[in-house]
């Protein structure tokens, strides 16, 4: 099985690169930079994952569509109109599509969900969530979903959200259930670089190779 | 509703006693000292918490039997012999017993198994435990019983465990989930003081009121 | 030794009589309530911790005028004005006047101070300070006064500081250097009651018993 | 300046040819494969970090010698015979050596001595390190520096050391101070990978350049 890389060279796809070329399975990454004639010339991979940009995936769709081969779409900021260009591909073939490929970070979605369903209305709830210092939006988009995820089964609890944006942390989430005499229930995730994406980015590429052409989820590979 | 607090001037008697009496509801707390002239001579109560030394409450027995008021034991360190006598007492008079009446510890206990089955098989999995410096056995009940629920969902699975025994640290228990690149989710249960024990035995209290002869665990109550 | 507390029935004072009759050393804790009157009346304490607002300081002024003997003041929030009569007062009494009698505090001070000598221009530093939800001031005064001892000793270095509002925290500073490849020092204070507080001016009212009249600062005490 | 690595694609050599190639100083890294016929053959480096073995370190002993060009030794496990030899060779040529070339993990060292000094007798200290689940010694060398840093300035203060052994972890030592109410100052050092110490046999490598002949420890270059 060879995986195409396309943006092999940038942040996340090397990392990805590097561990398929580590790995102990039966697979071979290619590189592929950020180049739409690059990308016309190469035939020869299974799979694609793109973890490029939005403009340079779009440079890179003609390219997709003729090459008709499963795609993990890894890239974000994509526009409203970019989207429906996404959906209309996952006509032609299988894609799978997340902001974040951390297989951890859902399944922590998962684990306070579950958590707050337990532990019932005597505890307040707090989230720290710490980032890089160049990190400009508050709360962090996770931070967000675990609200939600919350919500869904505490409707009408308050949850009090602090940031920290401070060195070069990658990301840490912090969930407290606080209850009588201080009592405290604490979960938290933290990456501390980007492998766990990749490996998440990984994952997915194994397991559109098998799907039908439409547009999948996360949540559709791990239920 | 009137709540016998046998043992009332003990670690946990005593803050089960303040508790009631601060609280909102109505309910009142009678401390009974450890003496089994004492208890024979107080029948007011509607049910009893037992705070005392598996000793004393033998000493009490023949009391609670001709009493006939529900009882809640939050003593511990009973012999074979000592538990065969409660199962007996169980059939005159209901009876909810639990080593640890934490609510919370129990709950969390749920969270964590909960946990295991949904993160897989690629987490590395570790608990540290920390407790006072006086705490003699390694490693603790509760991270045996931690061990025990994620064992029933991952049979095969490595669990190491360290404890710690520093200064007067009450109950800390911190269970970690070690994934690719470092990734860590970390589910963790502090307490800072007996508080959650008693405010778990009034809670029993109130309960074992309303029930039929028998002995029952802090999971019947919560489930 | 008898130490009258003036406003004995409040948070800190309750907490220094108690501390005070718990004590194994031959002292004596006298409550006086926040009342002019009362102090007017009470002649028999050898030194006097105030633990009030600054207007019933102020109520009490003359009492301490008449009264003559050494004072604690561990009450805050004083206007220039009245600060000008506590200065006026120390020349016919001793006084020990600190916002927060934390001696820990004040040495955790010295201690981070010491650490920003030694560690260099190599490492970035930040601080993340932790109050309950119910502080309104960001960062908070310690916080401040942290930038304030490490500025002294490295002028030019940014110190980024981030707070949290959560649930009922007491107080936390972690000051954190972070070096080459993520390496970390970080320094911490963290009190979870006032304790602390009331143990350091217990022994302010011990050393001001003994010394001139005149007004004295923490430092002064510890120098 | 050229730094000729020896045992340059090792754990530690490796790191510090990546740090030499990519820093912004005028420095150029040669590696050295651990064999002592390589050595001989080069002649062009000004100074050498050897990050071998203690027996590859031998072998390459006369090649030193005749070489005559100051000396980083970053190897360790010498036995009392090797070390007499190294001293030997301190007379030919400059030598620095040290267990452990993190400068933070030396200043660490000063900073705790610092805080048991400031903060007297009054609080309780205890010591928390953690390392990798694979190594078997307990506790860690830093962790009896500690004690013995410590013990200097408190002479007769007792320190609990606890250890843990889990997953990956590079190394992280926290000491606490623990006072009255449970006030906590904690002091803690971790690293995350060897890149500190790379950085510290670095410095040290243009430091003995200017050096006489002679044996230098760590705290010869800090001080």
């Amino acid at each position: 099985m060879k995986i195409g890389i396309v943006g092999g060279k940038g942040k996340l796809g090397s990392i990805v690169y590097t561990m398929i070329q580590s790995s102990d399975d039966k697979i071979e990454g290619i590189i592929i930079e950020n180049n739409n004639e690059l990308i016309d010339s190469i035939k020869n991979a299974d799979v694609y994952i793109d973890c490029t940009t939005a403009n340079v995936f779009m440079q890179n769709y003609d390219a997709y569509t003729k090459n008709g081969k499963p795609l993990v779409i890894a890239t974000t900021g994509f526009s409203d109109m970019q989207l429906k260009h996404i959906n209309q591909l996952s006509k032609v073939i299988p894609i799978i599509k997340s902001a974040n490929f951390s297989i951890g970070a859902y399944k922590y979605l998962k684990i306070i969900q579950y958590a707050a369903n337990v532990l019932g209305d005597e505890y307040r709830i707090g989230i720290i969530e710490k980032h890089h210092k160049y990190k400009k939006d508050r709360p962090s988009g996770t931070a967000k979903e675990m609200i939600k995820v919350i919500t869904e089964v505490r409707p009408n609890k308050i949850i009090d959200v602090e940031s920290i944006r401070l060195f070069d942390i990658v990301g840490e989430h912090e969930l407290y259930f606080y209850g009588i005499g201080g009592e405290t229930i604490e979960l938290s995730h933290k990456i501390f670089n980007r492998e766990s994406f990749a490996s998440g980015a990984i994952t997915a590429a194994k397991w559109i190779l098998m799907k039908q052409n439409g547009l999948y989820s996360i949540s559709d590979m791990l239920e």
